[in-house]
């Protein structure tokens, strides 16, 4: 049965699933839908998912769209899935479900609202919102110490004290990659406090190469380009 | 094994899984921790939930919070649970999750936005804003028209062209239900016009009765209380 990813690789939830499926060997089409060409608002990817969003999946006959729900199903459809990704114990599981839902309105809303009104609104020709963004980076660091204090218990590497990765590694930390599309000294004043979770961040890269850097190589060409918009914006207002 | 749910049934997810509990024949005690008081503020319940937030329950001795991860817990541990609720089967379970994850950042947030910022705020010693109010309210009415056009397939009474009600379907309901807390004419204004979802409503107060009426008792007191703060707030300002 024919598995067919519609992503972009700019969507950090988008990126998860395509590591997923690489790190667990699970064959696929990649349809890129490119969202700064607004290929999202087309007719035929609104009958792939009507909520005009990237990722989306469609496995045989089955559609379906929302990054933590594709990535659940995936880890359950597929039997080549190794259980810590995603366990079939009920506590486990629930404990992974509670992260993913924390996830929403907390690390995903302030990463997402702090790098697209500091940078990325510029690739979609909307204007940068500094209120808006320092609102995103003051949840952001809130979130990532939660994390931190939380999140990653004892010393174990991954998230609800794993020694192996599950899928809510996989979502959150290319949430926060998301994040090297910024300028340098602001990737620095907000991750450089964060020692553990960097260290997390390494290990889930580790946990899953050579894929995670495969698909996050769209991201330093994004980044100059963006840089260079930037500064053109900046020379207009000034 | 104890089941301890920790609620204010001010909040719209605390209801949800009250409503579950009972309509499943779950035996818990209810914890009551109120809000209003800053309860949820106490070491104590920090001992429960870290993150300071109902609901939250603890089962013997494992510790969840996180409404969504909360019913499909309830769902998965408790056999007496009919199927229905949270289908054993891999696609049907995966169109709930899809379901509950765009809940979060559509429905959930275009009512909280509405309905804390008209009316709800006063509750908390917190000013209204009119501004986020009516962009809570922008957000609250796309996602309605979303539930009659996408989210309630076909002709069936549920959520995802379902005959029978799943956890998802008492999480959404309960939410709007959050506006009988607002004026009668923005009530009616909201929510007037959707009379597909306004059936769905009663549809899902009927496959849950006597209990969801007895779990929402709670408004009707509070909303009094609430307008006559908001007119005693007009007053002072006008």
């Amino acid at each position: 049965m024919e598995l067919k990813l519609y992503v972009d690789r700019m969507s950090q939830p988008s990126r998860a699933i395509l590591i997923f499926c690489k790190a667990n060997g699970i064959a696929f089409e990649e349809v890129k839908i490119e969202l700064a060409k607004k290929q999202h608002h087309s007719p035929e990817f609104a009958e792939v998912n009507p909520m005009k969003q990237v990722p989306a999946i469609v496995h045989g006959d089955f559609k379906l769209f929302e990054s933590n729900a594709i990535l659940i199903y995936l880890a359950s459809a597929f039997s080549e899935v190794a259980d810590h990704w995603y366990p079939a114990d009920v506590r486990k599981r629930a404990k992974i479900h509670s992260v993913l839902d924390w996830h929403h309105s907390n690390l995903r809303r302030g990463s997402v609202g702090y790098i697209f009104n500091d940078t990325i609104a510029l690739a979609f020709g909307a204007p940068l919102n500094p209120k808006a963004a320092a609102e995103g980076e003051k949840l952001l660091s809130a979130s990532l110490t939660t994390i931190e204090t939380y999140w990653l218990e004892g010393d174990k590497p991954f998230l609800l004290g794993n020694s192996e990765p599950s899928i809510a590694d996989v979502a959150l930390v290319c949430e926060i990659m998301q994040l090297e599309m910024g300028d340098d000294n602001d990737h620095e004043r907000i991750l450089g406090p964060h020692e553990r979770a960097l260290k997390w961040i390494d290990d889930t890269k580790n946990a899953t190469a050579p894929y995670f850097d495969e698909i996050h190589a769209i991201l330093p060409p994004v980044k100059e380009k963006l840089k260079e918009l930037k500064l053109k914006v900046s020379k207009q207002s000034a």
